[in-house]
């Protein structure tokens, strides 16, 4: 059970005993995704949030006009979901899917917020997961406003090496908001 | 007592009696700003995270070329300060500044901390404001990368009627990463 990662990733900040790992394990589900596999589909009920035990997930938006946005990257010990829809309960805004064999575990709403009554100290973990998020989502809207494309390329690779070696460069200009040949013409600068 | 403001926001998540009031007034301060007045300075440390009882704020950065990024806007029953720097305790990488005379309830950090140890349902209380907050910023990452400039600016004023009345064109411009006379372009197509 010490196994899985997502009680490390909790014990970064909370300390967990043995029957409070019982009942966390009980709330979740493990599943198996194959490379381009789908585990949430846009405009779909987004059911779960999801913590990466291995591999790599990718979330995007496909507009009306067919542009591929690219919301977020998730590797080995990270959360992702389409929070909006999770919480809401209303159609996703994206698409999750594995980029590569990955291994993931799967909480509810409803197990989340039983789990949080059961075990109260989950709030604490919970409200620090989410408070670290929203600092990396404002950094991110501060860099997209204030920073030329350049800058923010380079800020991308230096905060997440991690995430730079699993995906393609069409991917990190679907994040970055860019066409492929502008990044290259970054790369090639 | 009842008559904060802040009681009623944190009462849209979690009840709070009488002496978990007492414990929470007695951990923040009440301030009274005046227009254009700043309550962090970027490249300062930042102390304090801040509700507002009334009146309005603005968060932006001045970048090295002078120019000015609008982070968020907060009005009455907002919440605002610079998580990274209020949390990392690194030097801000904005100014927060009232567009008009304003009163906000400010908590330190670790009297928030504290808090949370004393009245531990207020953990509760963080994480649905923290996961309100990371959704609010994940929804403009990706509106910033898949929507036109046009777009932006009508969902923002579709959003938040209650800021559009309080602000400039020059800031909204400024919010959305854009200069004041090409959002005057956007209004009179």
């Amino acid at each position: 059970m010490n196994d899985f990662q997502i009680f490390k990733n909790i014990q970064n900040h909370i300390v967990l005993n043995e029957v409070e790992k019982l009942q966390i394990i009980a709330s979740f589900s493990v599943i198996d995704i194959q490379k381009k596999q789908q585990i949430l589909e846009q405009g779909k009920l987004c059911k779960r949030i999801y913590f990466v035990e291995s591999g790599s997930l990718r979330a995007f938006n496909i507009g009306v006009d067919g542009k591929t946005s690219t919301i977020m990257f998730a590797v080995k010990d990270w959360w992702i979901t389409d929070m909006n829809a999770f919480v809401k309960k209303c159609p996703s805004l994206f698409y999750i899917e594995a980029l590569e064999t990955s291994k993931v575990v799967a909480l509810e709403f409803d197990a989340l917020e039983r789990l949080c009554e059961t075990v109260p100290k989950l709030e604490r973990f919970f409200r620090i997961l989410f408070q670290n998020a929203y600092i990396r989502e404002q950094q991110r809207a501060l860099q997209s406003i204030s920073m030329t494309t350049d800058q923010r390329y380079r800020q991308f690779i230096m905060n997440y090496p991690a995430i730079v070696q699993k995906v393609t460069q069409k991917q990190i200009a679907s994040y970055l908001g860019i066409t492929p040949e502008f990044l290259s013409a970054i790369k090639n600068k």
